[in-house]
């Protein structure tokens, strides 16, 4: 079913303007030095289609940390080389606390609850690293995302990784805690070297919307009609984002968007609508559960009016 | 779009052909003394569409106790009374932790993470409660499954709700301790008088997937025409089904089913293809998340087979 | 060895009039409604030794609810009912946590850490009560204290009582879930209506301080001469009283005043000097911890002066 | 009040032979690969008083790990560089939880519960280290040890510090999760070469119970006369090691040993019975709470037949 581009234009220039006017934009998130000096007047939107059409307003253009969103990669990746034993080592519950991370990690004996808290994250990193130097995870990582965006010039930004390297002790205290159960296989500081970098890819709304099209499209990447993951995964991915995709938020996400998406800190979202869309926004001011406040807003009122939520019509 | 209805029958006849071949059933709740009683070999499958259209098979037609699948029909009924202003007392996020309900009050001083576990369904009964005397809250509440169903015959289980009220004291522990933090409004054993019954109404699969049918198509009953909510409210209710719908094994239902759902430790699950149908499965036998068994894997492979999960193609 | 009065009499005169001094006071204790109505300018302390003599200061001959101090008295209690079988309900650890209460007995399935937080002295009520009216058992702890105390006067403030009944859901909800792990053998508003009635009991420093001599002298009680426990029992109670007295601030009473002590939001101290005195203080305000601020501070300058901390000279 | 040497010496003997007679003697720690190796067979005991004579028995000159009980002197030293100032970062309340370690340290923003609990530890051990190189610090850590125990032979197990070295990464996590809270100063490998290398020192009992003689005579180092901390210190120690010195089993060695003490998991226990005697038992059995099984039997036959426990006669 092809897209109503004329509609979907004016819906997404329509929340841009809207975007742009409102005063209450979160706050930028303040623990990695570099992020905190990002501009939080910003905000941008594309929709991606299945023909690699991509309507978009505001700073669309505008490179920013995709940080956790790669997590969504890294997990299609890593089911890839694991398959279904990847499992092993993730949950594929919400962490639904905000107690959140190790304290959960302590009653679960080291096993995070899903892929897209830092944790499973990590986990799911350590697990793609294995058998390989570094250099070499971090870059199937990269030419993996480029593939799917189709889009070689996708480049890591080195002074945000350095920042996160300088400030991860939350993320080492994870590791290493994983460590101690036996969850992790390879040195802790080749794992998290691994993942600062991969958080630390930059993107612009229009390259995130591209690469998120597999999820929207039954795994294909529809550029080159390539199987990324086949269909099932694909559904399974989604399912995954819905209910874990926005930490302690996932649930105010689904309640109110209604779609598949997974946040980083950075201040964007990827947002799926299966079969319509692959959409993405950011805006860097995050609330109180560290997503992108009027990112969410946006995305609720993109499928307000077009009709995409996946809960009916 | 109209149910191919020939496809979808022989798909159930399939499903419930498979599930009385299987010899892991799962475990029956033993908490509570009546439901300890019901022979495990039960399998029963109804799919409704919105023409009241009933496809079953299996033991369709067997009367079951329903359990917390009323809380979604209280859910509905609160938020008629209450709107918006319920989310006062009750969250909306997965409570995430098999260390569940009354180590999260503590930490969240007192307000149930979600509708959907006994905290929250209790605080929920106790709205519906307030300004009315309990067997008036009851009879509401009936009253109001019998309209959604279309069928005055269904009923409490007086001997399921004297069992639950003798066995309660979890539950007790938990008013009280809402209470403690002002969260009730009515004499606790008002409240959970009202609760125990209404956790106590039998349904057969065909009279809960009839009663579901609302959720599927917009917020209407389908046989009368008439607006139970309005359509956003019907998809922000399959929105915390599917994050909420199954305790701590709702990201897994998620990624394994794809559909909004909510179980009861009576066996039941009542799950809902937006746009495409009503499903209601019963098999007494729980797993260890305390959700049917062979419902679990009967949903799986029907969403599988007809191509219902609402996370893609 | 006897006690030096006239150096007691002098330092216990300078403290009670140093405290009188002081403007830093602590909160009186507003959960309980009676409670939140006593003057906080108020200070008392008595030393009693083994003759039954009394040195005493400031507001000494005034009654205040004594509140979880009557704990100690209902362990002594249920040690000679049911000797070490009673560490089958109870555990003998620190609570160490600020997370108090429900969240242990979660994590502990329904085992109170220890006989001096609220679970653990229901559950110690309910053990005196089985076998009896509720009547009749409180009517043994109220004549036990009588005893101990060598006075006949020592009564229940029924204000206090019930206002504890009506204020009291948390411990209801304590009750009912330990319960729920089959630990309370009685109906839980029978052993709470006695629980609620022991903690109202009233008593001046005076009375108190001569109640806590058995503990002080090998379990023997002075003035009879007649053994209340043996002193192996004395010695584990003073243990208790020292890891577990002042809830989440035991560790740090242990640390500053060095003596086994039992507090109670009334804002009462018991406090045991084997072998020297049977102490008691009194001040309304409490501390973060919920214990006496100005009674702690007396303590603390007592054993200074007196040398009488257990944990050397 | 000098001791019965006569009298210690039968019981010392009369306790050593019961315990070599028991079959019952726990699991030795199997988690440093290097403690796993040791021969569960073996009881040592020995009791030092304040003109360094020593009674021993059993294998009271065979050398163990020390392990956490380093803590007792690391804390001592600490508490001689920074005094109170060091309480900012260490609490003094029992950890209470058999949730050990890190939830604590979520729950209360990475300041660990007491200094003998491993973060508290490690907590001391960075403040130690402050404005030292490692190397220095461990050397002045050693010294002080063998200051106190007057005994310039005693020495690091190297052996030891290098397994637990390889297989510290729960103690990573630790120190990682407090650095994220800005509890700690050096660099995480720095402080934990230091703690390592303390644990790894290896005592004999005799050795031990000599070195603890300053908190039992006043803080006085008996051999030298010199004062190592004063008399208001050293109580405040000994306290500590009351409620916080066995784990979650601190309150249960109160109530039956009735002495401060300090385990690790070699097996070794340092007890002070304040103004009697310093005393060391050594089995390298465990209970269940990681505390020498038979060396807490010794010490509770110890108190019982020598009435040496604080809390009475």
């Amino acid at each position: 079913m092809a897209l109503d581009h004329h509609r979907v234009q004016s819906v997404v220039a329509e929340i841009a303007d809207e975007m742009r006017a409102r005063t209450d934009r979160g706050e930028v998130a303040g623990y990695i030095p570099e992020l905190s000096k990002v501009d939080p007047g910003q905000f941008g939107i594309a929709v991606a289609d299945d023909q690699g059409f991509v309507i978009a307003a505001g700073d669309s253009e505008t490179a920013f940390s995709v940080q956790s969103i790669t997590k969504v990669f890294t997990l299609t990746l890593a089911l890839g080389i694991a398959g279904d034993t990847l499992w092993r080592r993730v949950g594929r519950e919400p962490s639904g606390s905000p107690f959140n991370s190790i304290v959960q990690l302590e009653f679960e004996r080291g096993i995070p609850r899903n892929p897209f808290i830092n944790a499973g994250a990590i986990a799911v990193t350590d697990l793609i690293l294995s058998g390989h130097q570094p250099r070499e995870a971090l870059g199937e990582i990269l030419r993996f995302i480029q593939f799917v965006a189709d889009d070689p010039t996708i480049r890591i930004d080195e002074a945000v990784a350095a920042s996160e390297q300088r400030t991860g002790e939350r993320n080492r205290a994870l590791a290493y805690y994983m460590k101690s159960f036996g969850i992790m296989e390879n040195p802790v500081e080749y794992t998290l070297g691994v993942y600062f970098h991969h958080c630390a890819i930059a993107m612009t709304c229009r390259q995130l919307a591209l690469a998120g099209r597999f999820l929207a499209y039954g795994g294909r990447q529809p550029s080159t009609g390539r199987t990324v993951v086949n269909p099932e995964r694909a559904r399974r991915i989604n399912a995954l984002m819905l209910t874990c995709g926005h930490y302690d938020g996932s649930g105010d996400f689904a309640y109110r968007v209604g779609l598949p998406g997974k946040s980083g800190v950075g201040g964007g979202i990827l947002a799926i609508a299966p079969g319509q869309a692959s959409i993405a926004v950011w805006s860097p001011g995050l609330d109180a559960a560290g997503n992108s406040h009027l990112g969410r807003i946006a995305l609720e009122l993109l499928t307000k009016r077009l009709g995409w939520s996946i809960f009916g019509a």
